[in-house]
């Protein structure tokens, strides 16, 4: 049997994940790849530092360059993460005429468009499944499982952070700092959580998975994305009684008039499987026009679901290893030459419906204040629940639920609304999606 | 652009949505396949029928022979059924190099093996994605997104009669014959329900599953199936109440002593996703040792979603077409000559746990004959609860939940149970599986 030689760039837990999964599988691997496999080399800043895997049999070396530019080398995992030392390393080595593999999604929004011209025009692959949603193999299913639909919209549960907050918060009634100083002490948040809570790091996975849905460039930077910072017990509370769960979606529609790109919290019907997608799991929820829904679930983190998305990219190197480069997948999905560039919608051309949450004065005409500057909008009310007020409070909280609109439309009817003298404080608002 | 010839075989439900798909996302699917793919030619038994799909351009015969011949045609759709004349046609397109996409279950699994072999004599491809939980990429996911796994287990709902069946009789607490009319009325059950109550077509899919998933030749005939025929409406109350939703199964697991592959009602906790999973829809649960969980939903069945999965696999044949043979994904997932004859269990020798109802006359001591038994073949009791007796009736229904046990003492103890004078009629067995 012929054997394949992986170069690991960075031993950390996904790097470790991947070096442990390589070995304890091998058997299972070599039978399915028709190849051996072998990590002969990897990188890591300190080599005195206890790794998770067993480094025994692989050279070692704190420069990365060493490792990109050896002949020996089939293929590079490139698990150092960050858009830098990462990208510089990633074009080199496909100009060394190396495969690539990595679990960088910020690598890959910000800079996919360059690399896989590059990677292109020198006939190598650079695949990139374990970039979004960890284990799932999403990236696999749009762009070859279901690559004879029309993809209508994708909505995905795509931060495992986010989720185990949001998740907490329902269960047990926990406030949102609280849940997040219990997710960093678990090690799920990093010591600044804002990639997480504030979906950027959901944007960058949306900005992926919407590029190869619909075969448009990658760009991160018109995503709207909106965290979960502000979402309270209330509004998880009030969501509950009217039927469905908080959970933050990146969302990519395909519209007439162009392409929805957004990340925020989001209201769904508590029947729906994504809306039960709990704790740091990751599930996915793609409409295909034949196909209709179709959801894939599983764990978006950690370094052995990781690694099973890295393994099974360097399984399918493998497997098409010399093949000539017209008979492969394309990077995105489409074609490089058919990738279209259709605009992306800025927010206020965004569709959706609203959970609407305020603080109104407890007397008669207040509520028709509201409605009717709604009504002028074209706005209309899907549901509504006035709670009794608190013993003391002069306000009582309004919850409604409004019909499909254009942003633009509630961004005015809003400003309208909070400067009526019977509201007080600042509206919350959601938006709602059927996904149905 | 270069043009990939299709012929298809049987213009019926799928064979029309093919059509139909391949039409309408031409330009998506030839953005992504990079080739434009036109059907040349289709057969059918009767010409005049009425189609589903526009037929203009497309060479009509009552002779699929005649296709399969034809050597303009690069591709063969297998959308006939049966395992008679599409096993004939299948073998002699291969024998004149044609690749094959089929969405036959029966044909895969029971004369897969020869098949196989065959195209890769041949140098050909052929796919079956749409064989097995319609427009599910289920294949894909295990063949090549989870790679890297040993596959420990894999459980699902891959038949949506019995689903829908199973659904009815707990959202609206009807009889399983009521609602197998009512399927059969819409169309979902065919006038011969048999393949699907009694699990006979799961057992197809689960053959295929359990192939792909463990690199073993396809073995139907081995393959346990029980079906959804005496399922009642208490036992699903009774699974309710005991926090259980009652699902039809195809499950196979990997065991030191050998391969379960087995078809069954099945209780499972309410709150796995799996067990949400309603109506006609389809859904499998694969664990994978690096990865976890992974779950994958979507229709099961109909025109279109099948049709979604036949043309998947046709874009995976043309954007490989040219490659050399060993460039390309095995058809079993595992290399062919990596397929391992790893033996596969008898029912006897299953480890599950159960659900057991049995009526029992309403006097001390009962419980203590029921329980004693059971104790003597070392099966643990996990829930028991005892009905009130219904007035006029001198027994009382008990229901059981046992802990894991081999199947072996369980058919023995309840031999011994129901010969007992103070039980009445026989027990009620099903299948409980955790799934976590």
């Amino acid at each position: 049997m012929k054997a394949v030689k992986i170069g690991v760039l960075g031993l950390g837990t996904v790097g470790g994940g991947v070096v442990n999964v390589l070995k304890r599988n091998s058997k299972e691997i070599s039978r399915r790849a028709g190849q051996e496999i072998i990590v002969a080399s990897a990188s890591a800043r300190d080599l005195s530092r206890k790794r998770i895997c067993d480094t025994t049999g692989i050279h070692l070396t704190t420069d990365s360059f060493e490792i990109i530019n050896d002949p020996e080398i089939d293929i590079i995992l490139e698990l150092i993460g960050g858009t830098g030392l990462a990208k510089d390393l990633v074009l080199q080595a496909i100009e060394n005429g190396k495969h690539i593999v990595t679990a960088n999604k910020a690598l890959i929004a910000l800079h996919g468009n360059e690399i896989f011209a590059k990677a292109s025009k020198k006939g190598v692959m650079v695949l990139f499944e374990s970039a979004v949603a960890g284990g799932i193999p999403i990236i696999k299913a749009i762009r070859e499982g279901l690559s004879g639909n029309q993809i209508q919209w994708l909505a995905g549960i795509i931060n495992g952070t986010g989720n185990f907050i949001l998740t907490e918060m329902r269960d047990k009634g926990r406030d949102f700092d609280d849940v997040l100083a219990e997710a960093q002490a678990l090690g799920y948040a990093e010591a600044d959580p804002t990639f997480d809570v504030e979906g950027i790091d959901a944007g960058h996975k949306l900005a992926i998975l919407a590029s190869i849905a619909f075969g448009i460039p990658l760009q991160f930077d018109k995503v709207f994305t909106e965290g979960i910072t502000k979402i309270t017990r209330a509004d998880v509370e009030y969501a509950e009684q009217l039927g469905y769960r908080i959970k933050h979606l990146g969302i990519a529609r395909k519209t007439d008039q162009g392409i929805e790109l957004r990340v925020h919290p989001t209201l769904i019907p508590e029947r729906r499987l994504i809306a039960n997608v709990d704790g740091v799991m990751n599930a996915v929820l793609v409409q295909g026009d034949a196909v209709g829904p179709t959801l894939y679930y599983g764990a978006g983190a950690g370094a052995e679901p990781t690694a099973s998305a890295v393994v099974a990219d360097i399984v399918d190197v493998v497997r098409v290893l010399t093949s000539d480069p017209e008979n492969r997948v394309p990077h995105l999905a489409f074609q490089a030459d058919a990738i279209a560039d259709i605009p992306v919608l800025s927010s206020e051309q965004i569709k959706t419906a609203y959970y609407l949450r305020l603080n109104a004065e407890d007397k008669p005409g207040v509520l028709a204040e509201v409605t009717s500057i709604l009504a002028n909008h074209n706005i209309s009310i899907e549901a509504l629940i006035q709670k009794e007020p608190i013993e003391g409070e002069t306000t009582v909280p309004v919850i409604m639920l409004t019909q499909t609109t254009l942003e633009k439309e509630m961004n005015a009817a809003i400003i309208e609304i909070e400067a009526l003298s019977t509201i007080t404080g600042s509206i919350s608002r959601i938006r709602v999606e059927t996904l149905g």
